[in-house]
């Protein structure tokens, strides 16, 4: 038996964001129901929605930073009981059968993993429909635990701002000592900070516009380098083992590789697209450096990342808003108006509900 | 006392290479003195020669690619004899104090290492010249033995073709059951062939013209894929865990990375400029793969490499020439018209001298 959820779903690539009720799966063995309370607004949702990347099925209910409550399990679950806080990030399924999947590498897929929303059902194949809803139904195998410690809402963006910086720096073993450069202070970039320093590396945030120094202190940055000086640049050569680039959009990369050290790793984890301008291979070769790139994370790595940040009291910055003031919440993020994430209140969306 | 000797230089950028009489050093307590027997022709003698990459310093006696016999060692030196055969490569210097140089990395020297040729010596501030001529003085620390086992003219283009693509195969730890591919075959891709499939990889050669197959086959490539060809490169999307990009000029990237698996790695060890066509990061992001670089190898390595060559009976596939025929010979190499590397009789200059 389906049951039916109101959402706020965009209608085409050139629409805001509004009302529109769907239907959720009925319960399969393996599944969970979630009620939702929060979701935190992702760059890629705005994308999404407007069709920016192509590939966009409409309606559509972007949101995938999903804090809720469970309230139905299937009979074959195990890790769940109706009452848990839980989250579920960019992912709802995969093959479980590749290389990758094997790994706990979801995210790596070989035949893609089934995104939590514009993505489609391996059984059913429907199109999936994300957080930004009343309810959601997924497999027990996608959905994480959320530490008691952290307040549920600020821990909305763990779900993929955050997973998405915790990946690289576990993968690249960021640990005590380490030197770390973050590139671009955003949802992602707030959290690479937040997270590098509390693995005990030392930390340093590039950034175009030194407004930002006193935000990225607070945030655990231990050094400000402004991108376009190039003495602070070249004070900084050979310095680092990792950067965690979390800018979306084209920028030059290769001032940022000669501050790189021997075996460094430039890793994208914002941009989709070309690698403008050229990028010059000479820093490559003299020095083994690579540029490199990393998606979300498996699901594995997301739980302990989640029980990390419970730990060390780690969440994420937030801005509280009302489904409502979602369309206003997106023209905000294109002007990077926003510290660090927009989470909606969904709550909000109750109210609306007939 | 400085000794005398005959080589091939070119006087600027735009003229032929010609005899050029020059002095070496004075032996110093640490050199050895060596009586030069081949030298490999080396792309980037010509690139220097023609002052390709900006820098290049005349007269410029190239070549980098150096055996020969030791006649002399200074009084500190310990580890060769006279009459030992042995090799020089890119390098005869480097800080020696460094993190890089401590690990045995004398290429990527944080103070950047002393070219063969076209470097200024750290001591006396002349600059180096390199092995078309007939001796040359050199730090015995970047001295290399020959094994006896090698015939010396073939093993000449070990010291820079046979490193520059050893040390990234040992690097990324290719050995039995590796799956690696090889792009461009000349000088580089020739000797890749032959040592990825030595260590026991399943090798595959990238062209873009199948009149190579043969010869690539001969050399140890288990399968060729045509470059050009959508349906070959689809085949083998996600195999690779290496790919060796031997290529010298620009090219397209994009086509390779999604034939790497997750985590692959695509090593530049010939291209030194930008990566044109831009390079897009949806295959790095989604499979964690990288594009990097690799630069020679250090002196250590190459020693390894030699003992290697020697065990396993590998040398590299040469045409040999005499000094006089050097301009033609760049001519041919500019054209791609060498299987797989020309090297010079040096005997051939002794003739010359007065």
């Amino acid at each position: 038996m389906t049951i039916k959820v109101l959402g706020y779903a965009a209608q085409s690539a050139s629409q805001a964001l509004a009302p529109f009720q769907f239907e959720r799966r009925s319960l399969r063995n393996n599944d969970i129901v979630i009620e939702i309370l929060y979701c935190g607004v992702c760059h890629s949702d705005l994308h999404q929605a407007r069709n920016d990347w192509g590939g966009s099925a409409y309606p559509m209910v972007p949101g995938h930073e999903i804090v809720g409550k469970v309230i139905g399990i299937g009979p074959n679950t195990t890790r769940f009981k109706v009452g848990d806080h839980v989250g579920v990030g960019c992912m709802v399924d995969s093959c479980r059968d590749c290389q990758a999947c094997k790994k706990g590498l979801e995210q790596y897929c070989e035949k893609f993993p089934t995104y939590t929303y514009n993505g489609v059902d391996r059984h059913d194949h429907t199109v999936t429909q994300g957080g930004y809803s009343e309810k959601i139904i997924v497999s027990e195998d996608f959905v994480v635990k959320i530490p008691d410690s952290l307040d549920l809402k600020a821990a909305a963006p763990l779900l993929c701002a955050g997973i998405t910086t915790w990946s690289p720096l576990r993968h690249w073993k960021v640990g005590k000592g380490s030197k770390v450069a973050v590139t671009g202070l955003g949802g992602l970039g707030h959290m690479a900070i937040k997270f590098a320093k509390a693995l005990g590396a030392e930390v340093t945030l590039f950034t175009r516009s030194l407004g930002k120094s006193e935000d990225a202190k607070k945030l655990g940055a231990d050094r400000i380098i402004l991108s376009t000086d190039r003495k602070q640049m070249e004070s900084v050569r050979g310095e680092f083992e990792l950067i965690i680039d979390t800018v979306p959009s084209a920028h030059d990369l290769n001032p940022y590789l000669p501050t790189l050290g021997l075996d460094g790793n430039l890793v994208l984890v914002g941009l989709l697209g070309p690698i403008e301008p050229f990028l010059h291979t000479v820093p490559l070769l003299l020095g083994r450096r690579s540029v490199t790139g990393s998606a979300i994370g498996g699901i594995a790595e997301t739980q302990e990342m989640l029980d990390f940040c419970g730990k060390h009291g780690i969440v994420s910055d937030i801005e509280e808003i009302k489904i409502q003031e979602i369309n206003a919440a997106y023209e905000r993020m294109l002007k990077s108006d926003v510290k660090y994430r927009f989470v909606i209140d969904i709550a909000s969306l109750r109210s609306e509900a007939v």
